[in-house]
């Protein structure tokens, strides 16, 4: 199978199972205009970027997809709620994402507000349950949920986001910038590699690899944002570009300038790559993962 | 022991707790505004009438206050979130609670919005936690856990505050104002009770018994806020009275009038002491908390 067509294969099991966790909740919950909200965002258009990793990991080892769909499901509700407060007028203030309005344009800020936070308390309860039906898997299971919970926090992703409120109209240093991406975007990304890898229980040396390549396509990741946002158009983005200049942001591009910025690109995507040797073959579709954040164009 | 005596010494336990847990937070993440925003709301006078709940029931059925710490702690930081966010000018648009200035007002909206969701984040962080390290308890830990993350969800808290926002300047039915207090105050009530209850693994008359003692005593909360809105004073109760009327909202004093809401409260607080006559005297405190909830001044 070729890169394109298994991306195109997990992409489709994760928009199947949040399809039909969504309309299971319309069903079953009688705040429609909530669920409605919740909905709108999640199936906003999002790459599934992170739960695809999740289930890439569980295939290169074997594991059962079905086993780790739920914390797939719950970081990429997580990685929602935060996109629906990151863009409230009091944060970023964004009419759009991805081509669409953003929820509190749709929705109102209480709505939008609400949807975010019964996205966040939802992944948790979707962990929970998950859990408590594990069986003899429960130790595993619970374990993968506190790398979740714990990469979406104060100390992981709102710290991230905090750091970038508390950096705006400023210049930071270099150093400040990498926390703030490790945090806001990597921290999410790591659990998506870690969390499956717990829960499957790989042996240290292979999660310290996949941590490291975590790492490395984290720091891709947001290489890239910030090229995209000179080199991109506003068609493929679906959003407004030139945003970090005009803004003033201290990025990738800024501190090293586009040229700089591209080689730096190359050279993480390299190191992702290269830390997966230990898995043989079998690591192939991470390892394009790594080459896809770093060539795509939105 | 008298109930005052009990009531101030279960306070303190979890007072100290929450003290020493911000404490910690404070020297172990960087993020120092971040977890100052969370510390002012969690120290700001809060009644901890949930996190008493949960140590009551525990200490009734002689287990370790303790082993069930945590879920009170979860449960009253899950409350003080849902309070940051209902303070918003998108939302109730409060400057004051507990005479203190709302969060908001004090770190602005961005930080109050970071700070909800990260102690919403935090308390199910903390019971995965928990969990983790329960041993031969994790599953009742993970069950109990379950029972909270269900409360303060879209079809518990969240949602009575959805039914509130979409009420607003609008006359409401009965129904649907029993259902709106019942999600919004009850569904936290019942967790802070039923949570501890699952953990410790009682039978199923007796979770029977103290999930219709809470549902009673939960109705009595919101009865008698209704009440004090119109009988409190703003010392009192340290923020302004009258604002139900003004606000032409639906209460249970617009529906049944100041004494018929006194009756509704003497009546469903008998009923929340006769349904725990199975656990005979050591249900003591549980009762008093009833009449505490009934006669309270703020």
């Amino acid at each position: 199978m070729n890169f394109k067509e298994e991306l195109m294969s997990l992409t489709l099991l994760v928009d199947n199972y949040l399809l039909e966790y969504f309309e299971r909740l319309k069903s079953e919950v009688p705040e429609t205009k909530l669920i409605e909200s919740m909905h709108y965002s999640m199936m906003a258009g999002g790459k599934r970027i992170r739960p695809v990793l999740v289930l890439a990991v569980a295939k290169m080892m074997s594991a059962e997809l079905s086993e780790v769909m739920p914390f797939a499901a719950a970081i990429e509700m997580i990685h929602t709620y935060s996109l629906i407060h990151d863009d409230l007028p009091a944060m970023d203030n964004d009419d759009y994402r991805r081509g669409k309005l953003t929820n509190h344009k749709v929705f109102g800020e209480a709505m939008a507000i609400l949807a975010g936070d019964a996205l966040l308390n939802e992944a948790f309860d979707l962990l929970f349950k998950t859990s408590a039906k594990a069986g003899e898997k429960m130790e595993q299971s619970v374990k993968a949920s506190c790398v979740i919970a714990s990469a979406a926090g104060m100390d992981g992703m709102i710290a991230g986001q905090v750091i970038d409120i508390e950096s705006e109209g400023k210049q930071i240093s270099e150093t400040t910038l990498k926390t703030m991406y490790r945090k806001k975007t990597g921290a999410l990304i790591m659990a998506s590699i870690i969390a499956p890898a717990v829960f499957i229980g790989l042996p240290d040396d292979e999660i310290k690899a996949l941590s490291e390549y975590a790492g490395y396509i984290g720091v891709a990741f947001q290489i890239k944002d910030d090229i995209l946002d000179v080199e991109g158009t506003s068609e493929e983005l679906g959003k407004s570009v030139g945003s970090d200049a005009k803004n003033k942001k201290t990025t990738y591009v800024s501190l090293y300038g586009l040229d700089g910025a591209k080689k730096m690109l190359r050279n993480v995507t390299e190191k992702a790559i290269e830390v997966l040797n230990i898995f043989g073959e079998k690591a192939w579709f991470l390892k394009e993962i790594a080459y896809f954040i770093a060539e795509r164009r939105n």
